[in-house]
C-alpha cells in the first residue's frame, strides 16, 4: 500500500508530558497513522534543554540544541512543545523561514504572534498547525476551518479552561468556596501552584483569540479580548443562580455583531437545561452557532498529555498528506473589535443592602431610570447561608438585555444608594439563543 | 489574494431542498468560502429530471440529462443529491471513472457500495466526499478522518436518526405511545409517510456502516449491521427505565472488541446523567471513544436542507483546496465482524408474569442458572399505569453484563415458566464506560 512511501521525518522541541505523549502515540498507533497519512510518520530527532533518561525515544536521536533542530535538514516538520514565549517564537519563525511546516500547542505564542506566524507560513509556502493549542483532544480547529468552512460563524461560546471549570464544578456540587476548591484542584494536579493564568482567564483568552481569528477571519487580537476570572464568584452566587434556573460557567464568547467583533472571557450564567451547563470537571466544550449548520457542540478533554498529543499527531498527519493548513486571515477584511462596554447582555446582580422596608423598590426605581427591566429576582434571599455577617441581605436580580455601558452607569447609581452597604456583584448571563 | 485563481466549477445532480441549500450557501457565503477554499466555488450546471422554475440558479445553466452532467468537461466536481440507489450509483461511478471528484449526501449508496466507490476514486486518483451522509451539519466525518486521525477508535455510539430521537423524546417528555408520537412527527414533517427507514433503524444502520468503516478502517459492511427499531418501545418501558436512572435512546454502536468489530443499531438504556441522554428532539450526537483523545462528543442538527448543505460545501472547499479525501480502507486489514449474539451487554427486561407469591424468585433462579446477575429491579411495578389489562404485573429487571447468546437461552427458559404470561421485552443497556 501507500506506506511504501518515504516517511515524514519529525523533529520535536521539548520532552515534557505532551512530547512524550506524541512519541507514544506515533509508536503505538503507527500502522493506523501510516494508513491515514499515506506514509509512516517517524520522530527522528528530539531536542530538549535537559535529557530525560527514562523516556523511550525509539529510533530518534537526542540533542540539547533547540535552535539547531529548527533548521535541521534531516527533519521535514518541526513540532514545538517547549511552551513559554520568546524562544518558542524564535524556533517557530526559524523553521517557517526555512520552509519547514511547524506544529505547535503553544496558545500564548499564537494569541500574541499568530498574525506574524501565519504570514510567515504563507510567504514561505508552508503550514502552521495548531489543533493542539485549543481544547486539547477536541478537534475544534478542524471543525471551524474545514467542517464548518461553508458557514459564516455568528458566535461561539466555550468552556475552554479545565482548571476554572473544575473549580466552578466543585463549588457548585459541593458548595465549596473558591479558595477551598482551588486548593483541592491544586492537590489533584488540576491547577498550578500559581493559578493566575487559569483562574483569571488569561489562558482562556489566549484560546478565544485563536478561535475568534479562525471563526471570523480576523487577526489574532489578544489585547482586545476582555478578560475576567472566577476568583470573585461565591457559593452564594452559585446558589442564587441555581434558584433562578442557571449554572455559573466560565465562558469564552466571540460574536460577530454585524458592526464589529466581540471577544470576551468571563463568568456567565448558563440556563441549567442547556448542554453547556452539564459540562463539568476538567472537560472542555465549544458551542458554535453558524448560519447553515446552526448550533454544533464539541465536548471532550481539554488538556492532558495524550489528548493534546492526539491533536499534535492530527496536524502531523495533515502535513504528511501534504494538506494546506488553515488559511491566513486576509488583512483586507479585518473587522472592528468591540470593547466590553459595547456588548449587550442580561445581568445577574447581587446587591448587599440594608434589610428595611422599600429597599427593593428603591433599587428597582434606579434601574428603571436607566430603562433596565427586571427579568427575575430571588425572594427570601436571607434564607441562604451567609458567613459575611452584618444586618443586611443580598438583593438578587436578573435583568433583561442592556448595553454594558448603561449597566455600568446604573450600577454606579445603585451603589450610591444609602441602602447599599457593600460592593455589588455583577455576572453576565450567556445569550445562547440564535443569531 | 488567492481568489484570483480559477474558480472550482461545480455541477449538481438534483434540485431538492439540499441542492437548493447548497446553491444558497455558495451564493450567500461566497466571499468567506473563496477565502477558505483559496478560490471561488461556483455552480455552473444543475441537472434534474424536472425543472423548478421558482429556484434561483444564479449563473448556473439547467438541464435534465443527469448522465451527461457526470462527464461534462465544463465541471470540475460532481455533487450527487438525487438520492435513491441505482441511478445515483451510476452517476457517481461515471464521474469517478472520468477522474472527477464527487461529493454526495447519499448514505444508502455509500453503505451498500462504499468499498467499490472508494476503490474507484483511488484508481482514478480522485476523491469521494461524504461529510453530508452522516449527521448532517455535524462535521463528524472530518473529526474521525482528520481530527482523531492519530487515535485508534475503541468504540463510538451515536444518536444518528432524528426521526427516531424525536419520537422517543416525545414519548419520554409527554408519556405518548409510539403510534401517537409517530403521527405527531409526521404532522410536523419530522417523519415520512412511510417511516420504516427511520423508525426501524435502516437509515441509522446506513450511517453506522459509514462511521464504522472510517473508525476502524474496515470495509463498508451494511449487511453485517444488526438493526432493530423503536416501534416496540412502550411508555411503560420509558417510565421503568426512568425509575432505574436511565433514558431510552435509539443508538448506533460500533466497537472494536479486540477479537472483531461489533456494529449494531437498537434502542438502548443510557444513564440519565450522561450527556447523550439529554440530546433530545431531532438533534443528532456522536460520542467517540479513542485511545488518546478519550471521549469526544459531537452534537448538532442531523438533517435539514442547510445543515446538510453545510457539509456538502465543506467537501467542495476541500476539493477546491485540492485536499485528499478520506483514505480508502485497506482490504488487507479488514477485520472480522461480530454477530449480535457475540456482543456482551447488560439488559433491561420487562417480564409479564402472574401476580402470585414466589414469581420473582422463580425468574431470578432461572437467570442465575445461566449465571446472569441482577443489577437492579423495579419494586411495586404494578403502580405504573398499564392499559393492557390482565391479572398480571410486569417484573422489571436490569441485569449485569452477559453475552447475548446466553441471554437468548436464558430468556427462552424464563419465557417457558408457567408464571410468564406474555412476550418478554428486552432492551440493551448502552455501555458508555471506558474501553
Amino acid at each position: 500500500m501507500a506506506t511504501s512511501l518515504a516517511p515524514l521525518r519529525v523533529g520535536i522541541c521539548g520532552l515534557g508530558t505532551v512530547a512524550q505523549g506524541v512519541l507514544r502515540l506515533l509508536s503505538e498507533n503507527a500502522s493506523s497513522i501510516a494508513l491515514r497519512a499515506g506514509r509512516p510518520v517517524e520522530v527522528v530527532r528530539v531536542a530538549s534543554r535537559r535529557a530525560r533518561p527514562g523516556v523511550d525515544l525509539g529510533a530518534a536521536s537526542f540533542g540539547t540544541d533547540l535552535r539547531a533542530l529548527a533548521t535541521d535538514p534531516d527533519i521535514d516538520v518541526l513540532v514545538e512543545l517547549i511552551g513559554g514565549e520568546e524562544l518558542a517564537l524564535e524556533l517557530l519563525e526559524t523553521a517557517l523561514k526555512a520552509g519547514k511546516p511547524v506544529v505547535t500547542a503553544n496558545k500564548a505564542v499564537l494569541a500574541l504572534h499568530g498574525d506574524a506566524l501565519m504570514a510567515l507560513a504563507n510567504v514561505h509556502r508552508t503550514t502552521l498547525g495548531f489543533e493542539a493549542a485549543v481544547a486539547g483532544g477536541i478537534p475544534v480547529i478542524v471543525a471551524l476551518t474545514r467542517g464548518l468552512a461553508g458557514n459564516r460563524v455568528r458566535w461561539l461560546a466555550g468552556i475552554i479552561n479545565g482548571t476554572s471549570n473544575y473549580i466552578l464544578s466543585a463549588m457548585t456540587s459541593a458548595g465549596r468556596r473558591f479558595a477551598d476548591a482551588l486548593a483541592e484542584a491544586q492537590a489533584l494536579g488540576y491547577a498550578e501552584a500559581d493559578p493566575t493564568f487559569d483562574v483569571e482567564g488569561i489562558d482562556a483568552a489566549h484560546k478565544l483569540t485563536i478561535l475568534s481569528a479562525l471563526a471570523f477571519g480576523t487577526r489574532f487580537r489578544f489585547a482586545d479580548v476582555y478578560t475576567e476570572g472566577i476568583s470573585a464568584i461565591t457559593p452564594e452566587d452559585i446558589e442564587f443562580a441555581r434558584q433562578l434556573g442557571y449554572r455559573i460557567k466560565h465562558l469564552g464568547i466571540a460574536r460577530d455583531t454585524g458592526h464589529g467583533i466581540e471577544a470576551r472571557v468571563h463568568p456567565a450564567l448558563v440556563p441549567a437545561g442547556h448542554m453547556l451547563a452539564s459540562v463539568d470537571g476538567v472537560m472542555n466544550a465549544v458551542l458554535i452557532h453558524s448560519n447553515a449548520a446552526g448550533d454544533t457542540l464539541y465536548v471532550g478533554a481539554g488538556a492532558g498529555a495524550l489528548p493534546t498529543a492526539s491533536a499534535v499527531v492530527a496536524d502531523l498527519i495533515d502535513v504528511a498528506r501534504d494538506t494546506a493548513g488553515p488559511p491566513a486571515p486576509d488583512p483586507d477584511v479585518d473587522q472592528r473589535m468591540l470593547g466590553i462596554e459595547d456588548i449587550v447582555s442580561a445581568y445577574y446582580l447581587r446587591i448587599p443592602a440594608l434589610d428595611r422596608p422599600g429597599v427593593f423598590a428603591r433599587v428597582a426605581t434606579v434601574l428603571s431610570e436607566y430603562e433596565i427591566s427586571i427579568e427575575a429576582a430571588v425572594q427570601r434571599a436571607e434564607a441562604v447561608h451567609r458567613d459575611d455577617g452584618g444586618p443586611w441581605v443580598p438583593i438578587i436580580i436578573v435583568t433583561q438585555d442592556v448595553p454594558e455601558r448603561v449597566m455600568n452607569e446604573a450600577l454606579a447609581a445603585v451603589q450610591a444608594l444609602p441602602d447599599v452597604v457593600g460592593q455589588i456583584m455583577r455576572i453576565r448571563v450567556a445569550d445562547l439563543g440564535h443569531d
